[in-house]
């Protein structure tokens, strides 16, 4: 493969991690540093930068605050949800995304996303190659919710499950320091998936892990739930629910949306979450003592406490998605191949981007127990190893100093 | 003073902290290598175990676990909200607690806690002194809400005001990523004082602190705070809100317990906290984006985050409760007295149990600004010398290493 010469973009999208600047950062001091690369832009605000040449100079920042990326969580180029349309019903887009590769002379595009971020980078490799605009594109792996095909785990999973298993450690301890009972449910991200949800029960390996874990990937009932934190309350005289956000009735609707004749007291509709109304239930039918906790955003920005694993693997990707495009490779997402049998390895694979895009990756079935109210040890050997080491963050006046972008735009 | 020969009682009580167990650790090794203190018990459940003579026998410990005791949130001998009755008007629990006393010889009662937990001790110390029987009393002060009367600052507040500004400067980060606008409504604790709520302002060192801060301090109007909002909204096109759980009318009714008719979907009372109802009310007035964040229990037991000034302080606080009273103090309790003039420093300072008990101390009126919706430099100055440091938290699995006691019953 010949070498091709050229500038490179590079994109955040989706909602941000504690991990996806550390991929910025691999890809961004992997494509500074490369003979082939010859302009490093960053996209302001993902795809919208690219589609409206609103574009950073990466060559501009310094390159201590380009590694401090490494411990910043949230995006720091900017990120959207502004979803490209399909060139094959709509080449508006990707026109538009060609003109400004043909100005700045973008021969690689890396885009780092979820699964609609694959998406995208597949419809831009896909336009590339039939308007005969020699551009590699590669997509770049991240989410909280571990739910992307193929790879073995995502960058941002390992730290949010850290986040998730440390704050249950801490909650253990705290909810059982009374004399008197106590139900404490926690409600933890994952819309369709139970990988975060999941995690929690790594806090159990130190005896600190909740009672009772409930998954989208298993119908929800309502009775069963109230019958089998009445058995452990009765048992214990406490107990401790980990419920992710998108448990379903066996009908398919969500728990958190069942209909509801809530407002509060200015009349308004209620915007309380799942956990509070799980907690309302609880101490109305079981008359007992009980706290709704819901983890909310920290769990994909509590950058503090992210997974040194997670940050180092993250780094790895965006590093191998140059790497691997300047010596000819496009169309692909970086993926992990993972080797579990003496210790913990990782190594980058290749995963075709169309065979990525748009599936969603759920928990196995056989990691959940049959009673669908906690997980099996196969998901502990699993997932025990992507939490490991902490960050290097560095701190200024007791508080995290991340990293500050000049963000200085192209032209 | 002649030496005063017996064991020693520690207890622990009302809520707790991410620093508790380091005054514990503090009191508990000081009294350990006391030639004055015969045998060192920690009492189960505070002031319960007093009550009911329930000690664990601190000698049986290793020393090693003793010590991750300073990093190990919430209280490690649990806690109890017992209130003990007034010997001027039943003087049944103080006899019981004399018997005990009697029965195992104790002359030392340490007692860690928030306001009442001084006004317990200072109902013992007089009970004691009427009787004739011979103890030192001492307190030790710990709450979050660092509303305590006399000292600088309370052992346990500096690590939660640290866990407050990095998740403020986290969370920041996190929403003003995308390139569509977003209110974020973050509730703190705090039911009469503002001081933690005050806290998410160190993180606008950084530049990453909240637009508008409401402390209970100050009445809550409802309209100033959608203008409030919504004026910052229109400059940023994002604002980020920090509301104490403890706001009120000016007719002293608080905002989270306003009337209202909120059901959930099931037909039973809802238990959303204050951060979902304004979010609730913002979303139907401005018609904006918005995200309620509680913080929840996270900010008195996330030890992880812990700050490292406050672990130290509160051990010498714990430290300082068994040499004195070795010495023949009796009846204080512990409190700082600090320096910022020169950098910062901070040495024990003794207060009457008796002027401490059952009053609050709120933030100074003059730290907060005329507008009632942020806090002034000098806020600033007092409380960023007490997130400094970071804990020496030992990890095993990648979770925190927390002490684990043997926790042995007397005879």
């Amino acid at each position: 493969m010949s070498q091709l010469k050229g500038a490179c973009i590079f994109g955040q999208s989706g909602g941000p991690t504690s991990a996806i600047n550390a991929s910025a950062y691999g890809a961004i001091r992997a494509a500074l540093d490369s003979d082939s690369i010859t302009r490093v832009y960053g996209a302001k605000n993902g795809i919208r930068g690219a589609l409206d040449g609103k574009l950073y100079v990466m060559e501009e920042e310094d390159a201590s605050e380009l590694e401090l990326l490494k411990y910043t969580p949230s995006s720091a180029l900017g990120s959207s949800r502004y979803k490209l349309a399909d060139p094959d019903e709509d080449e508006k887009d990707c026109k538009r995304i060609l003109e400004v590769f043909k100005k700045y002379d973008v021969r690689y595009f890396f885009f780092n996303g979820g699964n609609d971020s694959m998406d995208t980078c597949s419809k831009i490799a896909r336009y590339m190659k039939e308007t005969g605009y020699e551009c590699r594109v590669m997509g770049i792996p991240k989410t909280i919710d571990n739910d992307l095909f193929g790879t073995d785990h995502c960058p941002g999973f390992g730290s949010a499950a850290k986040y998730i298993a440390t704050s249950f450690s801490e909650i253990y301890l705290d909810a059982n320091v009374y004399d008197t009972g106590m139900v404490t449910i926690i409600e933890c991200m994952g819309r369709n998936a139970g990988w975060l949800t999941a995690s929690s029960a790594l806090a159990g390996i130190i005896g600190q892990g909740p009672d009772l874990i409930y998954l989208p990937e298993r119908p929800f009932d309502m009775d069963k739930f109230l019958s089998e934190i009445d058995g452990v309350y009765r048992r214990k005289n406490n107990c401790i629910v980990a419920v992710s956000e998108g448990i379903k009735y066996a009908d398919q609707t969500f728990v958190s949306e069942a209909k509801t004749s809530m407002t509060d007291g200015f009349g308004h509709a209620q915007l309380g979450g799942l956990a509070a109304r799980l907690a309302g239930v609880v101490k109305e039918k079981l008359k007992v003592k009980v706290r709704g906790i819901e983890f909310n955003l920290l769990q994909r920005c509590a950058a503090h406490v992210a997974s040194m694993t997670d940050i180092e693997e993250s780094v790895m990707a965006g590093r191998a998605a140059v790497e691997e495009a300047v010596t000819g490779v496009t169309g692909k997402m970086i993926g992990f191949e993972c080797d579990r049998t003496k210790g913990y390895s990782c190594r980058i694979k290749l995963f075709d981007l169309s065979s990525v895009a748009n599936y969603e990756k759920k928990m196995p079935d056989e990691w959940i127990n049959t009673e669908g109210n906690g997980v099996l040890q196969p998901f502990i050997d699993y997932a025990l190893p992507l939490i490991q080491g902490e960050t290097g963050m560095s701190k200024e006046n007791g508080l995290p100093r991340f990293a500050k972008l000049k963000k200085v735009f192209a032209e």
